[in-house]
């Protein structure tokens, strides 16, 4: 997008904070069902397997022809890139298992980067277990930051994946975590992976619900108190947050927790995947752009067209660009919010 | 409120679809602790205590100060009553303690609803357990709507408390319900009671993720082609689902399922229970004026003022009224949903 600034042209880079590498290689799929199976069997199985030999080509044909050409033809540059959010399997709760399979996830889509280094960010997964220790995740999230250039990680909250077994995200559990990335000045985004629970949907309820049950544990909390610098983006427009603002003010007077503006919203973040117009005019209406961050987890939950419109139901630029706004607001959204919160994104953009 | 109809002054009757008696007597709270001791000591200790002795003056009290003098300062008619949705307890296991607290909890709402009959109509707590049959909470309604003139009931998805071990509601273990709230043509308010998972907050996490929650299980299955005219009413405002209205109408055809319009929303309704302008501006532009029943689940989650306004948090009125919409419209949120989804309560009234 082209801007005029102070009587000057610039050029605003259109940055997605939310992708995955939904697409990944058949062979990559076959690799996981083998982790899989290995766990079925009794212990004493054998070793983990070794991940397959998935050629620089194949990486390049499942970008090119799905991610990147969306991104050119909806005019995005870059995307802050991690692996497919609903196979992260945090439910697994074998470590060995569970290491391989974020190693091997997290290698692909530093591959990914290093192939389309102008379009591609990578975010890692980590190798969290139900109640296990942060131990391995914390040493994944290092080796991703400091030897692969990584520029964030996916928290899971609950890798019971939706029987909601693990303590808050302010309780003192979570907290090599929070250490590890204010050391390496890297952010999170609060992502759960596949429900294991029929009771709720992964894409209709289980996402949502994990970005609402984590912002009120943050209300109720005082985990910034502990971590200052931490931040945190919470993806699908804020769960039902924004849309219950009140609802959240009113409880924060209620419970006599500081106002949100001066407490979670110094940490907190919500990107911009809400698939319709009203939702993003709600979110930008209501929520102070410093706070936005444009996403559209593309390909992610919702793929296809709006048959009322034409238009895909993630393309969310079309959403964001109706909206009514400054061009500083815009670039905030767009592209000065996620280099602000993720710095090491902004060091390799200012070294090119 | 006077609209003018076809050259004539008619009343629009402003009927509230959700409150709670939050308020209730002292002794009524220590009724709830002292079945809870005799749960925690080993089992032989006793019969179920029987309900205290409470005077019809008490109720009036609690009533006068709190509920209805808020109706009355915000121009509200009627309110469609029942327990204390936190207090449901649906998570203990013992049935005929579930029994006993169900029994007496709607027994003291019936007794407001004949104080104030011109004011009130009641809608009941069901006993249910987690996991447990339900057929006393059939017998409960059954008593209730029959004997007393109950006009629906609050059916708990998660009567585990945030655990969410129950089936999804398109199971068939909850057709017992659904074929006795069909043979009584009376709804259920979808309602959850209070969290007993340390990581989901009841009130600004667990209540608006069971609305998402049970919309997205409705969304999957097929339960109004078992059960066409069965009616649930979702509140708080649908939890996130009006706000990604356009992620649920992209799901749904991902998943091919039928257009929401001609499948879930011709049985499932939204209240207005969301506690800021915006909130309601979406409500009301994202979801057909057929689907929208006025509530303010007054005195509930959110009590006080926004020291922005002045106004409190839950007087729903107000934003509802400041929404641009015809009178028609108008009283379809208002008065005329209430009426036809509240066949019972339409009896009553015409009654009159």
């Amino acid at each position: 997008m082209t801007i005029e600034t102070a009587g000057r042209l610039t050029e605003t880079m259109i940055i997605d904070c939310h992708g995955h590498y939904t697409t990944v290689p058949a062979a990559f799929g076959e690799y996981r069902d083998a982790l899989h199976e290995r766990l079925a069997v009794p212990s004493g199985s054998g070793p983990v397997p070794a991940p397959p030999a998935i050629s620089d080509d194949e990486i390049r044909e499942t970008i090119e022809a799905n991610q990147l050409r969306l991104m050119r033809e909806r005019g995005v540059d870059l995307t802050i890139f991690s692996p497919r959010a609903s196979w992260m399997d945090q439910h697994v709760t074998d470590p060995a298992t569970a290491r391989a399979w974020a190693r091997a996830s997290n290698d692909l889509v530093h591959r990914v980067t290093t192939l389309f280094p102008r379009n591609y960010a990578a975010v890692c997964q980590l190798p969290q277990t139900p109640g296990g220790s942060l131990d391995d995740s914390v040493e994944e999230l290092e080796r991703c930051v400091t030897e692969l250039g990584f520029v964030g990680c996916n928290l899971n909250p609950d890798p019971s994946g939706g029987f909601w077994s693990s303590p808050p995200m302010t309780d003192e559990y979570w907290f090599p975590m929070y250490e590890k990335m204010t050391e390496l000045d890297v952010p999170a985004m609060i992502h759960v992976s596949t429900s294991r629970n029929p009771a709720a949907h992964t894409l209709g309820a289980h996402y949502l619900n994990a970005d609402t049950t984590v912002f009120m544990q943050l209300v109720e909390g005082d985990l910034f108190g502990w971590f200052p610098t931490l931040r945190l983006v919470i993806p699908h427009g804020g769960g039902a947050v924004p849309y219950h603002w009140g609802r959240f003010q009113g409880l924060t007077v209620r419970m006599n927790r500081p106002p949100l503006d001066g407490h979670v919203m110094q940490n907190v973040f919500f990107d911009t995947c809400v698939y319709h117009q009203p939702g993003i005019d709600l979110l930008t209406s209501v929520i102070s752009a410093d706070n936005i961050l444009f996403a559209s987890e593309m390909l992610g939950a919702v793929r296809g067209n709006n048959p009322d419109t034409g238009a895909s139901w993630d393309d969310t630029k079309i959403y964001v660009d109706n909206v009514k706004m400054g061009e500083d607001t815009r670039s905030k959204i767009f592209e000065l919010n996620a280099r602000r919160i993720y710095p090491r994104l902004e060091a390799r953009l200012a070294g090119r």
